[in-house]
């Protein structure tokens, strides 16, 4: 059988660490006890919210954008319309980690980010997530701020073409 | 923009409760505080530890295959190698909501199920689990374990096929 | 050596079910996969996730006031500003475990529960939790909101007098 | 009313980060997105995540005791038998803090550890943790490791005495 999503295709191949662009923004993060569950690895829900933060790291220390002050000042949200990881390997607790995001595409109110999960060369899980810019008090969509928008596209551009990526406005 | 996922294919449309198979077992939740983030709504990762729990209400309500020992005492694992979520509409704290499990595939080490998340009538989010089943001592693929198997195929032709469903040994 | 606090107090002991208040609120909920970490036990910190939850079933089934619009409608917090934990036993994936509030004191601006989380007749836990009310625009102490403070003291009093309890306006 | 605990004891006075041990372990952590609630804090539970987070450093980085080998490999349990948490203002979404373990007693098959945890200058919040070492397969008390005891007890005494700590063999 394969162990490809709903439509059969095939699952994505791991990648070593010296295949991501040299430019991409790289968090780090150890995996926790509490992240891992009774088979002793991580508990796969918290790969996603290791993700979300490694983004929350990308805003800030790459990107230049106020993660926090998005949301509780500007009122934008940036939640996830889709979210999907491939796991190639178990992570254990103590392992230390790092989170390659690379943005895969901005569009008009929403981008696409793939995030590669790394231990040392060998790739753990690649997530792909696509996010879209709502105001939170209404809850509907928005353009990508342009700042934001600007910022990920210089990032984009930054990391070259990722196999795959396309990038429109 | 297409909010589809890596590969450019469309979302799928949220389905009503009613268009469901009748006989698919269908567990109940409710969003919490904890698992609202500041915007507000459910923490997209919380949906898949929301759908883990419900796998687990099925295999002790429905396929009668005890998911505790079945790791606890049998050192059989059921990790998953893909997840995958489309989320629809934004879960609030306190919505009651229904899990409903769609059995898509078996494999010999793998099998795959659709989680569909209703509050109402309405999808909030639809998952896509691939699990695959390995000895939890050397961390390797076994076959699945032909209780669970069994289990698992009476479940899927109880339900009738899926939209897209094969199942196979 | 004591197992008691920093203060070198001795540590409660559990009690059977049956000695909690027969008109005390119980909610249920089970011990999920995802809640356990490579020990094979709950995680303490879900420990107080899942008193959080039961708080909320207090307050919409037996107390009559919504959680959530209180937060997100009225903008009062219910913050704690103290939580303890004793654990008994561990909780093990799977358990079907029942959880008792029990009203200790209703103040000015705060009140203070005890949860009390039982197996059957066994108690694994037994939690100590101070909840301060503020306005969550300000943060800032308000007073227990009236309805809220009716509703605590109306429980309280149908549950009588629990050992150490105090109620004061 | 006083903000005490059960016993209505006064609840501890936050201390500045320049009262604390200058020998002391300081572990440094991020408040995530996904660790606060709709009220747009960290959702108390997570603190306690946090502590234990800060205590697998402390372990590796300061005690020299691999946390996942004594768990995974040589089979010794480090869970929790009591927890409390005093908070004592709000942790938010981006902030940088520092968790600093203070190890308060090592007994004969437990030991006591308070984690202070600053913003700046600022306690957030104060935890008070006590440890029972335990045979992971039989879940039954054995006495903490001779290199832990001895880790932990020159880890106290770089410290010096903390108010109230005392340590006993």
């Amino acid at each position: 059988m394969s162990q490809g999503d709903a439509a059969g295709r095939p699952r994505p191949a791991p990648i070593p660490a010296a295949a991501l662009p040299g430019a991409a923004y790289r968090a780090s993060a150890r995996i926790r006890f509490g992240d891992c569950d009774p088979a002793g690895i991580v508990f796969f829900p918290n790969w996603f919210a290791l993700a979300n933060a490694a983004i929350e790291d990308l805003f800030r220390e790459r990107l230049g954008i106020d993660f926090h002050a998005l949301h509780a000042e500007r009122g934008i949200g940036t939640g996830f319309v889709h979210a999907a990881g491939t796991f190639f390997r178990p992570g254990l607790m103590g392992d230390a980690v790092h989170l390659t995001p690379v943005l895969r595409r901005v569009g008009g109110a929403s981008y696409a980010l793939d995030i590669h999960i790394h231990r040392g060369e060998e790739e753990l899980a690649r997530l792909d997530l696509v996010t879209a810019t709502t105001d939170l008090a209404s809850r509907t969509s928005v353009p990508v701020p342009p700042d934001l928008r600007a910022a990920l596209l210089r990032y984009g551009a930054a990391c070259g073409a990722a196999p795959g990526q396309e990038t429109s406005a």
